[in-house]
């Protein structure tokens, strides 16, 4: 494609810390976790939650959603747990300090679970499951997000695509580490859909009326620009019971309590009404409360090990353990740098110009 | 259906309970549980978790694998952690200690997770995280079970069911109950489907080749008599990741590393080799380490409340809050009875005869 092309780790993430400083008036703490938490989700192929939303982050700024020269305080803790106020602060920073917090007080009490309300968008859920996971523990991160998804049998997109993470370390890398969206694709596969062909399969949204429809235009310009309050994506398990719907909604509404319900903020819903108002969960667990660790990760890393070799189904190639395929990824873009499309290049390059910053050069 | 009928709670739970004892030679606390868990499946409208079961039960205690006399011993501990061997002793009076122990520990410590290997069957998940709920606490159950579901891209049956379960108090019953398998369906379902028209959805499993199948018959067969170690249920999204199948593996992944994989025990492939080898995991968290639990119960009642009221879809009556079915359909059993199918009624007649004990009367 025009304009794709590959930069470097380093020289992607100076450039984007450099224009969360000085374009949106960032910190440069606040800048630095941002942008690395941005190119590391490029780096691994999740571009939907990689640099290009600096347009999102931007939007969040100018309509006094997102304040960068706040920051969060903490207003409860006990030993194992600690709930924080974002107020309104990036989200980036805020998750950053709250899971070093779980982190620390895991240390010390052997499991912390935080929670978070007023705070904006973390970026990839797998970034802060993984700084536990890095520190020896278990990490969990969840997050409610925008009015995306429908719960079943209704026809109001109330709920958010509420991921769920774990990480889990098993003595080498990658971790093992789960990190989906509970509704059964992100919005950004519905938005490529819309602008190939135009259909979605059975199972990803329904239409106005709550039934299933495959018009991915439709389902792309009522998520985005929230046209009509009715109609969005699904959970996973599609729109009925016959294939679990009910399963993935459970999910859903379960990040939807351990986020917006323990914290005292605000459900996905109410979100974007007057600040951000996005809810996180975190917690950190020690593996060593449960025995060895190093035994109990080897005991893992077997198991996963015996799935892993297990015989394939007809004409499949690899069976995948959760982690493996970003890890891979992410190596690939280490050596030879990452690779952002040309949507992406063309929009660092409007934000250069805006904010009468250099263009990035490949 | 002719022989089916209607038993009062307390009329069923005198039966089964000393059916354990008399036929099973459990001593009379364990049987107590057991039948306390039993009962409350079929009263919740959980059939497959009820008391038919009494069969299994026999077969693993006349196999040596489930040792009644037994009892769960703790291996390790801390002030927010346990973990315990089962010693093959039923499933039931090592998770009711467990779970009692367990919310001990939160008590005094705000959290605790606990784990279990070398246990059996537990029944159903909802009853243990709902002992947490009970006592005001978040609770959580998991547990590998037998060889019954495939990797996505893979076709040996390695990994189990897979139930994760969620019990959260709102301040007012029902509590929000998330308890799920993390296939599609549960095996029963699908030997329903064998014995009425032989079909089931392409998502619920596939062939002995990796490949969706509809085929209800073969299914069954293969997974409850084990004619291969290929082909099996799916999890949640299916073969595929097009409907996201990888995260229901995930899930059960994730099922079998916090059972099997922090206790020490089995995974799934490797249970009913010698003992049953089941592994469970436990959670229970005080909600006052966040706040007033009283003003976090009635947050988390308000987002639901919501969801609840929402518009439906066209056709649809009711929008669920996950707890609802089962906690309404008790009161219905605890008011009109048990309903318990005629294949039930006869099983039991079944053992009573083989223990010489008088059959139940509705």
């Amino acid at each position: 494609m025009e304009g794709a092309g590959t930069v470097s780790w380093g020289k992607l993430y100076d450039y984007v810390a450099n224009m969360l400083e000085q374009g949106l008036g960032y910190p440069r703490a606040s800048a630095a976790v941002t942008a690395k938490v941005l190119v590391e989700a490029d780096a691994r192929g999740h571009a939907s939650h990689g640099v290009a939303r600096i347009k999102i982050y931007h939007e969040e700024v100018r309509d006094g959603k997102n304040d960068p020269t706040a920051t969060a305080t903490v207003v409860h803790e006990t030993p194992i747990s600690l709930v924080m106020r974002g107020n309104r602060a990036p989200g980036f920073p805020t998750s950053g300090t709250a899971m070093e917090k779980t982190i620390e007080k895991a240390r010390a009490s052997g499991v912390c679970m935080t929670v978070v309300r007023d705070s904006c968008h973390f970026g990839m859920a797998g970034y802060w499951a993984e700084m536990a996971a890095d520190a020896g523990m278990i990490g969990w991160a969840f997050t409610n997000t925008l009015r995306a998804s429908i719960p079943t049998f209704g026809r109001e997109r109330l709920l958010g695509t509420n991921p769920v993470c774990v990480a889990i370390p098993i003595g080498r890398k990658p971790h093992f580490m789960l990190d989906m969206a509970t509704t059964t694709v992100p919005l950004g596969k519905i938005e490529v859909a819309a602008r190939r062909d135009g259909v979605i399969p059975v199972g990803w949204a329904v239409d106005e009326k709550g039934v299933d429809t495959t018009d991915a235009v439709r389902v792309a310009e009522v998520n985005r620009f929230d046209k009509s309050p009715f109609g969005g994506q699904l959970f996973l398990g599609g729109a009925t019971e016959t294939l679990g719907g009910h399963k993935g909604y459970g999910l859903g509404l379960l990040v939807e309590l351990l986020t917006a319900g323990l914290s005292m903020g605000t459900a996905t819903f109410d979100t974007y009404q007057d600040g951000c108002g996005i809810c996180h969960c975190f917690q950190a667990t020690r593996m060593d409360v449960f025995g060895d660790p190093g035994e109990i990760q080897s005991h893992m890393a077997e198991i996963l090990e015996r799935v892993r070799n297990s015989p394939r189904a007809a004409g499949q190639e690899r069976i995948y353990i959760h982690g493996e395929k970003e890890y891979e990824r992410r190596e690939k873009s280490i050596k030879e740098g990452i690779w952002l499309d040309a949507a992406t290049w063309r929009r660092l390059d409007e934000y250069a110009g805006l904010w009468g910053l250099a263009r990035l050069a490949p």
